[in-house]
């Protein structure tokens, strides 16, 4: 397994008793990137026993409450566990000071730096980067500045191709030079260029979280092939006007962006609550797009080079 | 039924799966009264079925997280669900300025009129008055601001003594001003005093909610004889130390106030996270006061002149 992404809520708006707002834990090699933080996180972290310890970087998309009532009171938590570690928080400047003074008229002086990232909604750039991930904002259009993220693993290096390796003659304690990328000259002064010594790393997987937008076809190229995109579908095409008007996007527009960015797999989400069901959503959708998933809050994908998959 | 509380939450500092922080619904006299609001208050009042649209008044004990961090995801609920109606909301100064940050930050002009009481922590004072109950903040000691609530019905007027009206031969069309509280003088003009011509009107019932607080016997005057009494009981004896420290209150603490109030129950809560179950606190607290009632998360109270029970 890859990567995988728990939706812990997908309900736009306001929570209902059994639904939960937007929230989403993705695991990408081994390590955990909170997306938005919709009130009552906290409770589905626990409920999907989420070392939350392990969460080092959370990303809010923008500040409509639906997407980050629920940070406070994570920072709370985690300054009344007494955590030690830095939390990396990437979002929209004014959020720095609703955490600010929330945290001073609590007079709560935390027990871990909290590093807040500003995104900038006007651009495409490279916001986080980890040992084995970087993270993009992408600029989306909506009612409030607004950034989507692509989560992308860093190129892993290339593997020695073992029976190159030894068709060529290469001793043992020249490998590891080969593996760093070198070529290898042999006795007769031939140069074994490093592309024949060693494989093609993996492919590296992605994800691409597209949070509240209205149809932006102007920013696909920024999530080309993504393996994973999550698309608002607040709305379906009967509610075309209210779409427009309210700067979401329906069912039928998240599946056109998928089309044209040529993604593996599209994952609908942040549904009006006029809406029994996703039947109309699907329906839909798979117009424009074939590989669709209606998400739902508690739903786990799964992704790796050969499947993507709910389990 | 005179009055009904419902404990929302009473787990202390952090939400868990199935535990929510500070919140409660005080219906009296058919007014709602919400006090504190911890997280997921909505997804609450959600599964209680409350008319969150009768909820014209909120009181904020205090600035720790876990008795406000709902707040401003209801307030944004109610401007989504187009409110119209003035909301009041009573609490510390600083809260003003994070409801405040929160919805410039979204652009939101609520649909609605929000009134803020600032309340204020040195000074036991009326706060809040509808033509149906006062309301009186209580100080209280703790590591920030903070107030407790006196709720308390409003006087009836006294009402007609059927018999004795008949008795004394009072008309029908004079006896609306004997309601009113005048003295009536019969054909002989002898003057009958209101008192023999009408009842007392019920006594007035109340409920006081002592927040997050140390022990704090000085402030027992403000809740003498309420009827029904919650105070946090954080800890018991065997933390005695953390509970000085942090200032919060033990079992025994709770139950000694209660015994010097004279009030006619007692319900603890706000709990630490320590304890699996509610035993030690009620044994505790036995010691000091008979009639208490260990409170927990969806407990509904019932209380009238007769009696105070669980529903």
């Amino acid at each position: 397994m890859a990567f995988e992404l728990i939706i812990l809520g997908c309900a736009s708006a306001t929570p209902t008793s059994e639904q939960y707002t937007t929230s989403q834990l993705l695991t990408m090699r081994e390590q955990l990137f909170l997306i938005d933080c919709g009130e009552g996180v906290q409770q589905q972290l626990r409920r999907h026993r989420v070392k939350t310890g392990r969460i080092n970087h959370i990303f809010i998309s923008h500040l409509h409450g639906d997407h980050y009532f629920g940070l406070v009171g994570l920072i709370s938590s985690f300054h009344l566990q007494r955590r030690k570690k830095e939390l990396h928080i990437y979002g929209p400047k004014p959020l720095e000071e609703i955490i600010h003074v929330q945290l001073k008229a609590s007079k709560t002086w935390l027990t871990y730096p909290l590093v807040f990232h500003v995104t900038n909604p006007d651009k495409a750039e490279l916001v986080a980067e980890t040992n084995k991930v970087e993270v993009y904002s992408i600029p989306l259009i909506h009612g409030i500045a607004t950034t989507g993220f692509k989560f992308i693993e860093k190129h892993n290096p290339r593997s020695i191709d073992r029976d190159a390796v030894e068709k060529y003659g290469v001793p043992k304690h020249e490998r590891a030079a080969v593996q760093r990328g070198m070529d290898w000259e042999n006795e007769q002064g031939e140069v074994i260029p490093n592309a024949k010594l060693t494989v093609d790393p993996p492919r590296p997987l992605s994800y691409a979280f597209w949070s509240d937008t209205c149809y932006n076809p102007d920013k696909v190229e920024e999530i080309s092939e993504v393996d994973v995109l999550y698309h608002e579908a607040t709305f379906t095409q009967a509610e075309r006007d209210l779409a427009t008007q309210t700067k979401h996007s329906t069912a039928g527009d998240a599946a056109q962006i998928a089309h044209a960015a040529q993604v593996r797999c599209l994952i609908l989400g942040h549904y009006s609550s006029r809406y029994p069901n996703r039947d109309v959503h699907l329906a839909e959708s798979k117009q424009y797009f074939q590989n669709v998933i209606a998400g739902h809050d508690n739903m786990r994908i799964r992704a790796d080079h050969q499947s993507i998959e709910v389990v």
